[in-house]
C-alpha cells in the first residue's frame, strides 16, 4: 500500500515552551503532501523534518489563533526564495484572506507562485478538497473562535482484476481500466459477464482525523467513526476539566472517550498545556479510557 | 558600571537553517531592555535566554523583511497571554503599522497593554527614542526595502563627587544632588567654590551600533565613529562581493573595512547567509582586517 502518514511538526499550545512547537502537521498519501496548521517555527521543523518544501500542495488552517497560523507568512515567503513555482492553497477561515493579501502585497511582492485562497466555513461538514486520490472535510469544533477539524478520507482504489478471468474470457489490455473501473465484459457471442466475476473489490480508503482545538464535543463521534487515527487535542489531564471548559479545550479523558466511542484504530493526543512537563500522565489517562492512545511528539511520523 | 550588554537571539539572514535563527537581539543598558529585530522564532529564543517578557520596553524594526519581523506578532500575543500590562513600543517603518493594526484586532483583540507604534523614517539619523538613561538614533542604511540601523548611547552619568571637598566646605546632604549635576558652591563668607573643585567629570557613555541589513556604506563611517561595539552584517566573504552587492549586503571585509575607519572598540559579524557551515571564514576574513572582531551566536551576551 502506498504510505499514508502523519509528520508531526508540533504538537505544544499556546504558549511556547522548550520542548514543543506550535501546531503543525504534514498529512504524506500516496505521495501527496498537505500541511495541518502552521504556527509560528513551522518552516524550521519542516527543514528538520527533510519533506521537500516544493511539495506541499495546500495549507489547511483549523483556526485563527496564532499557534495555528503565525508561521504560514514566514514559510511563504521561504518558499519564494527557494524557487517554487507551484500553486500553494491555502484553506483557511474567511477573516485571514485580508492579512494574508496584505501580508504578500508588503513582504512578498515577486512571489515566482500563486498563493490561492479558499475560505473555510467552519461551521460546516463539508468537502472542501478533493482530488484523484482523496477527500478533505471540514469538521466544525467547538473553540473560542470559529474552528474546524479536517478529515482526510482516501478513495478506495479501483477494483483489483482477476488475472484467471481475463485470461479465461481473453479480454484485451485495451479494456483492463474500464473493468477495474466496474464495467462489465461482452464476449463475442453476446454473453454478459458482471464485473463482480472479473474483479475483486478495491483496497478500501484509509482515513485520518485531525481535531484541534476543541472543547469536549459528542457530535463528534458520528462524524469521525471508525476512522483509522483520530488526532484530537488533549490539552488538559482531567483534573482540569472545568479549566478545559472554560478555555474550550478538551482533557485527555475526554478525547480518550470521543476515540473510545467513534470506535478509531488510534488516538494521538497532542496540544498539551505547557505546564506539564511530562506528558505520561496526559497518556496514562487516555489510555484508561482508550488503550490504543499515544502521545504525539515533535519530528514523529505516524502511520495511518 | 551598571551593565550594558547585548543578548544575541538570533544572527542568522533570511533562509531558515538548524543552527542560527532569524535576527533578534536583545540591548540591556541600566536595567532597561530593548529589543532590535524579532524575526520568526523569537520568542521561543526570548524565552531561553531567560530574560523577563515583562522587561522588554520597546522593539525596534530595521526593515520589513520577514527574517527581521514575522516574530513580533506571536511575542505581542505571547505577552498578552503571560499578562502583561506594560505599554509595549513598536519603532518600525510606516508600513508595518496597517498590517500591525489589522493583526492585532484579529488575532489579539484584548490584550491588556497597549502596543505603540511609532513610524521610523529610515532615511534620516535622528534621535527617535530618549529618557534619563540613553538615546536612539535611526541610521539610514543601503538595502533593498528602506532600513536603518540603530545607535544606542548611554548618557554620560552625573559628575562624580569628590568626598573630601564636600567634608572640607562641610556642605549638607541636601545639596549634592545639585552639585553632581553641575552646580558651584557659595560658602557662608561668599567665597564661590567651582564646581570642577567639588567634582570629577561623570563616566562616559558608552554606545552601541547596530548595522542591519546593508550594502558597504562608506557614509556610515562618520555615523558611528568610535562607537565601543559595533554589528556590522557580514552575510557573505569577499569572494560573493558581487553578489553581496546585488542582494544588498555586506562581505566580512566591508564590515571590517568600517570597523576601522570609524576606530569602533569591538566588531560583533552575524546575519550570515546560510550557505556557510561554519562562519570561521567569515571571522578570519574581517580579523585580517579588524583583529578585534567577534561571530555572534545565538544565546552569546556581549558586554559593549
Amino acid at each position: 500500500m502506498e504510505p499514508f502518514r502523519i509528520h508531526i511538526l508540533g504538537c505544544g499550545s499556546a504558549l511556547p515552551t522548550p520542548r514543543h512547537c506550535a501546531s503543525s502537521q504534514v498529512v504524506e498519501i500516496r505521495g501527496k503532501m498537505f500541511m495541518i496548521d502552521c504556527g509560528e517555527g513551522t518552516q524550521v521543523q519542516l527543514r528538520h523534518s527533510h519533506i521537500s518544501f516544493t511539495k506541499i500542495r495546500a495549507v489547511f488552517i483549523s483556526h485563527l489563533h496564532g499557534d495555528h497560523c503565525f508561521g504560514l507568512i514566514g514559510m511563504i515567503s521561504t518558499f519564494g526564495m527557494l524557487g517554487r513555482i507551484n500553486d500553494l492553497h491555502v484553506y483557511a477561515p474567511q477573516e485571514l484572506e485580508s492579512i494574508l493579501d496584505a501580508q504578500l502585497k508588503l513582504f512578498c511582492p515577486s512571489l515566482d507562485y500563486k498563493v490561492i485562497f479558499h475560505a473555510v466555513d467552519t461551521a460546516q461538514q463539508a468537502v472542501i478538497y478533493e482530488d484523484r486520490s482523496l477527500t478533505v472535510e471540514s469538521l466544525p469544533l467547538d473553540h473560542r473562535v470559529p474552528c474546524c477539524g479536517f478529515l482526510f478520507h482516501e478513495k478506495e482504489t479501483a477494483r483489483h482484476i482477476l488475472r484467471d478471468m481475463i485470461d479465461c474470457y481473453e479480454i484485451p489490455i485495451s479494456q483492463i481500466n474500464n473493468i477495474k473501473l466496474g464495467a462489465d465484459w461482452v464476449t463475442d457471442d453476446g454473453e454478459v459477464i458482471p464485473n463482480e466475476r472479473l474483479t475483486s473489490p478495491g483496497t478500501p480508503g484509509r482515513s485520518y482525523a485531525y481535531c484541534s482545538d476543541t472543547r469536549y464535543l459528542p457530535e463528534l463521534v458520528e462524524r469521525i467513526r471508525q476512522v483509522d487515527l483520530l488526532y484530537h487535542e488533549s490539552t488538559y489531564t482531567d483534573d482540569l476539566a472545568d479549566r478545559a471548559k472554560l478555555y474550550y479545550h478538551s482533557t485527555a479523558r475526554q478525547a480518550a472517550t470521543i476515540a473510545k466511542q467513534a470506535q478509531v484504530g488510534k488516538l494521538l493526543l497532542g496540544h498539551y498545556s505547557a505546564r506539564y512537563e511530562c506528558e505520561d500522565v496526559i497518556l496514562q489517562e487516555a489510555k484508561s479510557v482508550f488503550p490504543n492512545s499515544y502521545l504525539s511528539d515533535e519530528g514523529m511520523v505516524v502511520d495511518v
